[in-house]
């Protein structure tokens, strides 16, 4: 079914902030894919997701959001790297495959981002003291982490679904490569971080966590 | 592309909670798809998805959970209902369509399961005081309302992606529908609540809130 599909070839415009790994995802998966990308800075943490003319593109007020060629406008990271990428070897043609793709996509969401990334903002762009950030943060993310370790010593293709890169890793491995700027030891867990360099590998982009 | 694949049709179990929102997903796309399944009782208000039976099911403690014919299981909400839905009309078949559906599932997960989900929890099962609960819940979720406000004012379909039910109404009515139960009034919301109403009648589930 995804095998169907013609893989996306016009370009667009990201609206992303450079230090985000949701805006990473976009941008690592138009590179993987050779899909051509304007990059719009836009800064959060200045405000510049809340004025009137960026929610006029994005009513939600997040990025990444990306404009098409033809000015539709779409968000949510894991939504605009399904889209980029349909018809790629991104996105397992078995049907219940790509459902545990989908599985992963949600979890990082839900239960990875807000608590690995969100731990790291407060250090990185909040500039929060370590004895000041909620204790429930390094605690949650610990628990991602445990899963994701368990996960991947008994995944024998070494990715998070089958044997090949698929969205679900390039989308855990956008916060997960940086989670040593929140105060994770990936070191604790082998296999994540075997994984990590791998994708990182795999992306081209640099992993620059302890080792 | 969605149209192509084979409806799912084989029976499967679902470990869910009676009370859980993401629980109810699973069960409104495969009553409306015919497609026969077992309920399994699991409450995680006395940790039933802490015991070791059930993480060996769903290494993440979480319900829902379905386990298929072939013992194959798959967690997520949004991923079951992806997975369950695949070849039928509740997954748009064009592709930017199809796209903008992804997308309201994981703002549904990221903006509106975290607050308004979470603020009828604490109320329902966790029996906190109005004034014992974390203010930011009902400004989080306010914020949701208000988003989903403005989108379905300006939706002429009647539906959050074009002019038909798909997945990204069924997650949201899930929690939407018993907003009332953690302290939201749809009633400041027409266009949620005229909304809320015609896809619980889609659904043949009962809307019990103010009106």
């Amino acid at each position: 079914m995804a095998g169907k599909a013609e893989l996306h070839r016009q370009p667009f415009t990201v609206y992303g902030q450079s230090g985000s790994g949701n805006c990473h995802k976009v941008t690592f998966v138009a590179n993987l894919l050779s899909i051509p990308f304007t990059w719009t800075e836009i800064d959060s943490t200045t405000g510049q997701t809340r004025t009137p003319a960026f929610l006029a593109i994005n009513p939600a007020g997040q990025v990444p959001c990306v404009v098409l060629a033809d000015g539709r406008v779409l968000s949510q990271s894991n939504a605009i790297m399904l889209y980029l990428a349909e018809g790629s070897r991104l996105i397992p043609e078995d049907r219940f495959d790509r459902a545990q793709m989908y599985q992963w996509l949600f979890w990082e969401q839900y239960s990875h981002e807000p608590t690995i990334a969100v731990r790291r903002a407060r250090k990185v762009f909040g500039k929060v003291k370590e004895e000041d950030i909620d204790p429930k943060l390094m605690e949650s993310g610990t628990r991602a982490l445990e899963l994701m370790q368990k996960h991947l010593a008994g995944a024998e293709g070494g990715y998070f679904v089958g044997a090949t890169l698929t969205l679900a890793d390039i989308a855990l491995v956008a916060y997960t490569r940086l989670a040593h700027e929140g105060g994770f030891d990936l070191v604790k867990y082998p296999a994540v971080l075997a994984w990590v360099k791998r994708v990182c590998g795999d992306l081209g982009v640099e992993y620059t966590g302890p080792v």
